[in-house]
């Protein structure tokens, strides 16, 4: 018998695992420079926090998340986002009564949706995202997008478009709804069952319907912008003001539209223009949510950020052509020649490790043209030869692999020679 | 409606996720210095995995699963331990044909076990744990278990204990199986159910029980240090003087076994002897288990490892008092004077990130000593002051906290006037 990993998922092995550390490493820098801090909440929640916090009517609670009973018969769900965790925890444990205020938060950990399997998607997937809570300014906004913007643009990717857009504040959220209802109901026997559901309940998620895109109403439905009441508007201005000011180009799109009710004004996408991406082309989504502290039983607290996949910006990379800049080479390589040396090689190998040196040497006997073959997999700058003879002397035979210099140095003298040099 | 955390897990909140990205680090550090590279598991895999991996007879797969049905009925369990996905992943990808052998492989994660709560056990740990996969030289099993106490030591644990043990080879713990059984055989009547099925089924477990601990026969048991064969002696012998070489302390006990069939040679353990640390004393656990590969449908691989729990890391932390060397100070923060400043703020932060320096601003259009004691509580080296005043004349007032100096700086000069001296 034969044991297979689980369809969805995937395993990270060495070799590729350096790019998601080295995209983690730079999110988490560039969370350091933007003083947001790492939030670790549990990988499952218990199931009604995703049916109120993601909301009842989504694609993802009706059909997506992997839910189970525990021995207690508590019904607990693998997160299947992180947004509603972070704010659970914000929430319980009072994050709001801390003197610095907003709470800037991000987490990157693997999340779970039980979607059908392609190429890119999978089962489980690993997202960063960040949460500002509790400040109205829109300023952070700017903030906020400038974060996930400064990610990709460090990473090397030139091919990104970022859209945004304002829901307006619950008052222009109002007028629209009435518009949209006005716009549709006439013609609302022609739309999709979900759709005529949708008119009363939540209308502008009509807009986002995949099988009523093309009919003709679609592209006639009243714009959120004429909706904006006027501190809506300089809201919104502001916002653009901002990024402008911080050199990022942007383009409104008054389509972009987030169905749920805590939604409001600030919302955005990043995508990618790159060749041959496919074509789910967005990286990054985000906006404000103003009301979920308060929906999932908090005070009422302002709040805005993003979420990404990692899988879809090493895809973004690979589209580009983009190899990030990862260094996998040691500093000695020890090819040892009789039993005597051998022994002795791991001490010495402590003792390089002890002294923060990446330190590697044979463990299967091999020969010595072998033991050089694998220094060189190890890109060792230095192999450092050691044979029977040597020990006898105290010595050991050094070789600069760039230069190919040889040098004999006394044992004890071999981790400065190596610090000297690296 | 109030949403709460499941029983058993933690949110890990900023103040606290410092130490453990800090230990983390730590950890990814040190394994790169010995080239153990990460491999990322799902966080869920079948079952059968584990209960072939694991072990059926285990507490582990007998009581403390997380596990479940997916959509399509496939019985999934969240991962309990780290070693059966590690290996699976060997077997599947096909790691023993790569070129570099043996393998050598580290994991982070969260594991899952569904145990009473108690002070410092949570249902959702994470685990730090390392694998050595393709190699019978005894330097391995020195390299593992070194690796393991430089983790702790870098760190600054002191009272720490390692106990080391020999199952030996197949031959040697047949023969020390049968003397088992002939030692416990004929008063097994007095020994409990549990018992008196391992027998027969793996009398080694019996040393392991929890209810006869206190029995006479348990004392007197054969120790499998007078049934290892030659080649298990010397093998042992070479542990210990490469640990020896390698200046770390140890002592033998040959009470410390491993149940599964799969274990063989070298096992240990290490422990933290700080006073008040509780009765759980056991930091790490490891050891060789020649026979898991075959077991779980790979080709026969030597293998061993070691996993130990963060948690109980920090705990060993706390108990010895340790603190760890955590900075969380910034650069710069922005104090402004005005709306002009304020907006012009916005943009010199994303500047000052830009450029790579940690700068942080007010949000909440507080008043100046309450903006300078934002800038206190996120320790920053400087303050930066921007009036509408000062903007007119294109400079910014810069104070360095530590010594109260005080300097006006050309704005467009203010990245290299900190940079210059951070």
């Amino acid at each position: 018998m034969s044991f297979q990993i689980p369809r969805g998922t995937q395993d990270i092995l060495p070799g590729e695992v350096e790019k998601w550390q080295f995209i983690e490493n730079t999110a988490r820098e560039l969370c350091n420079r933007y003083q947001y801090k790492e939030i670790r909440t549990p990988i499952f929640e218990h199931t009604e926090l995703f049916s109120r916090g993601v909301g009842e009517s989504t694609d993802i609670v009706q059909k997506e998340m992997y839910t189970f009973q525990d021995r207690k018969g508590r019904s607990i769900t693998l997160r299947p986002e992180g947004t509603a965790s972070t704010v659970r925890a914000f929430v319980e444990k009072k994050l709001y009564a801390n003197a610095a205020q907003p709470t800037k938060l991000y987490y990157i950990g693997p999340m779970f949706r039980y979607e059908r399997p392609q190429t890119g998607r999978y089962r489980q997937f690993v997202q960063f995202g960040i949460e500002a809570l509790g400040s109205n300014d829109p300023g952070i906004d700017a903030e906020v997008i400038s974060l996930a913007m400064s990610l990709y643009q460090t990473l090397g990717l030139k091919s990104l478009k970022l859209v945004i857009n304002s829901l307006g504040d619950a008052e222009s959220r109002k007028a629209h709804r009435e518009a949209l209802i006005a716009h549709f109901e006439p013609s609302i026997g022609e739309f999709c069952s979900d759709c005529q559901n949708r008119l009363q309940q939540n209308p502008l998620r009509i807009l986002d319907c995949k099988k009523d895109r093309e009919h003709a109403l679609m592209e006639t439905a009243p714009s959120i912008l004429d909706y904006l009441n006027e501190d809506s508007i300089q809201y919104f201005n502001k916002v653009q003001t901002y990024l402008s000011a911080n050199g990022i180009e942007f383009e409104v799109d008054a389509r972009l539209v987030r169905g749920l009710d805590y939604y409001n004004h600030t919302a955005f996408e990043i995508m990618s223009n790159a060749e041959g991406f496919g074509a789910i082309t967005t990286l990054c989504g985000g906006g404000r949510y103003n009301g979920l502290a308060q929906e999932i039983g908090g005070p009422e607290t302002p709040g805005i950020g993003f979420a990404l996949s990692i899988e879809r910006l090493l895809s973004a990379l690979d589209a580009e052509g983009i190899e990030l800049p990862i260094n996998s080479s040691i500093d000695c390589y020890v090819v040892t020649m009789g039993e005597e040396a051998k022994d002795r090689a791991v001490s010495l190998l402590f003792e390089m490790r002890a002294a923060g040196l990446l330190a590697e040497k044979d463990y299967e006997n091999k020969k010595l043209k072998a033991q050089f073959k694998a220094a060189d997999r190890h890109q060792a700058k230095y192999v450092a030869v050691l044979g029977d003879d040597e020990l006898a002397r105290n010595v050991i035979a050094v070789k600069d692999m760039e230069t190919g210099n040889q040098e004999e140095v006394q044992i004890n003298q071999l981790i400065d020679y190596l610090r000297g040099r690296s």
